[in-house]
């Protein structure tokens, strides 16, 4: 399989969902930040470009909470739904896949080729399911370290990403400086709010408060459907804003019934266009994710607190040698804008060379999946 | 028991929880606005102050969602606990209890004495359950206009209450312009926005998606526990705001383990005392409210509409010809204070009565419930 990719990587063929869509690098074993050990650890990825003879033209992008490896497809670059950061990456966009050997690893814990809940535990021959340990964010960089490593890299021209993306960018200018010239972190804090964690653990109540969920055992391709379901209901609530649901939505009637409701009970009186829509990105949810993984990558977000591990806050941004671009969201409630910014000012405050740009957008959370043409002209800067 | 009650309202008596909590008033039948009818109909209520010869120097307070009559409590009217707007309520302040024959009335459907979905279905000798009809705002107010009436109260001096309860002081107004001298809506809309319709939606499926819940079905003192629980977690959060949650939780860890979850399985990694606190509200919820009322008066607020069945919404307003107070919060993010101040200005706009104070105070929505003397000064202007 190693063998296989290396193959892939010096020949600098583009990868393409349709063909081949993602690889896998597995190393023995990872130490873990709140102790212990976790192995074999294996990483799923795909790459765009090539890699330099100095190591040292590589772009390290970041995925979201239940993304994936995909955030381009090479053979459908102009297809918005083919990937999730599409137009952001290939020639002559930000992420240039002609200048940039570009890499997109799922995260230590996710369902979509990674080690995570999901994967067989090689000391018992079944699914970790809940005996897979707490992960944090610097354990998912710490392994996306071990790949770089694998593949040749040696300094990341830029890592970027979103979200849970953000945070692992964040983190990568923080744990390893020398290795990182620009950091771009986008729609994340230092920490979540207290809101934030909240609205996080609702959704973890209603994936384990479901039978189905059975402490984490159930079978492949079962599970709590209902739980996740209304889980995901919720986060895509929170990844929205009451301006931009009120812009799409408003209270218009649903014209058709569409997906069931998770518990199967429909509304009392008529069903407002909004509920169908979050019944159908709920279902969306259920048929492509894991609700154990989703379990351990909230959790993942809701621990991470950069200043984790030294005296300070200041002390742990001091590390940062970086450039920064941090990148808030006006309407963006689960991240404010005004703490994106903040951080940035506590970086450039103890020393670092930190921007700060706003995307002046009603989507929420989620602009940066959707605001291209600010996106594109940002990372431009 | 009829006679109890007006022996009760003609001696003046101030009613206490301690002594002697509720009155009930039952009629016959009412009504529904969307077709059907219900009855026979019980209103629980609890009265303060003495109706003058001429019937018009009532007060209705109208409750929250999971409120209940006890706005005042006489024996202990400087107790914050023991009634829900004590600090509001009795001599002197602003609904004068020497001057004001102060009514609140537990809304239809509740589970605190009034008919609901617990109450037993004459046609069955059943619980109504689900078999209880789709009820509205309207209909909640059509069933006080009874209780006024069997009161002999010919006229409200005012009516007054926030969030579901400011839904209702508004129809009042809408409803019956003639009856009402003075209308407080506080921290409420026209109508709910999308995202507050999706929050409300999430909160009901996480209740009908706990296989306790049975079809509406469970015995008395059982029912969906988790799903009520998670869906109490989740208002707690829309009731509250970032600014308020950050100053009172930020990211502390919890000091002891207290109430468990709803689903029974803590947190993944150390518990932060906002989950705690959530729990412990959840848990609260379950003990004193009835799952089915919670679907049928969460569904209400959303379907209302005060332009329903009038040709425009200021076709609607244009009917009020009472003073109209409305009192937004700062920091409310399910009814934002921007939309109750444009309210206000749609009122005026067609030559309504209206004013508009914002509270300018970190708690959220639930800022009616506690900050007094803001409530005090707004509401004896």
């Amino acid at each position: 399989m190693v063998a296989q990719i290396e193959q892939r990587r010096v020949s600098g063929r583009p990868s393409s969902a349709t063909t081949d869509p993602v690889l896998t690098y597995t190393f023995d074993v990872l130490p873990l930040q709140r102790g212990g050990q976790l192995g074999p650890v294996t990483l799923a990825y795909e790459t765009w470009g090539t890699l330099n003879a100095e190591g040292d033209n590589a772009v390290l992008i970041t995925h979201a909470l239940t993304g994936n490896t995909h955030a381009h497809d090479a053979e459908y670059p102009d297809d918005l739904k083919a990937a999730w950061w599409n137009p952001l990456i290939g020639p002559g966009r930000p992420f240039d896949t002609s200048r940039y050997f570009v890499i997109c690893s799922n995260v230590l814990g996710s369902c979509y080729g990674s080690t995570g809940p999901p994967s067989i535990d090689p000391r018992t021959g079944r699914r970790y399911g809940m005996n897979f340990p707490v992960i944090t964010i610097r354990d998912i960089v710490n392994a996306q370290r071990r790949l770089l490593k694998h593949l040749g890299v040696r300094q990341l021209a830029m890592v970027a990403g979103g979200s849970i993306g953000g945070q692992q960018a964040l983190e990568w200018a923080v744990s390893y400086p020398e290795l990182v010239r620009k950091a771009v972190v986008v729609a994340a804090t230092a920490a979540l709010t207290a809101q934030a964690l909240a609205f996080s653990e609702v959704e973890r109540q209603a994936i384990m408060a479901d039978p189905q969920w059975q402490n984490g055992n159930y079978a492949p391709g079962e599970g709590p459907r209902a739980g996740l379901a209304i889980a995901r209901m919720l986060a895509m609530i929170t990844y929205q804003s009451e301006e931009g649901m009120e812009k799409r939505f408003g209270r218009r009637f649903a014209g058709y019934q569409g997906t069931p409701a998770p518990s199967g009970v429909g509304t009392l009186g008529e069903r407002f266009d909004v509920e169908s829509y979050l019944y159908y990105q709920g279902e969306s949810l259920v048929k492509r994710f894991d609700a154990n993984s989703y379990l351990y990558l909230s959790r993942a977000m809701d621990l991470y607190d950069v200043s984790e591990g030294y005296v300070s806050l200041e002390a742990a941004l001091r590390r940062i040698c970086s450039k920064a671009l941090f990148i808030g969201i006006r309407s963006d409630f689960l991240f404010p804008a005004a703490r994106v910014r903040e951080l940035a000012e506590q970086v450039r405050a103890v020393g670092g060379d930190a921007s700060y740009v706003e995307l002046d957008s009603p989507h929420g959370h989620d602009a940066f999946l959707k605001e291209w043409q600010q996106m594109t002209n940002t990372l431009s800067l």
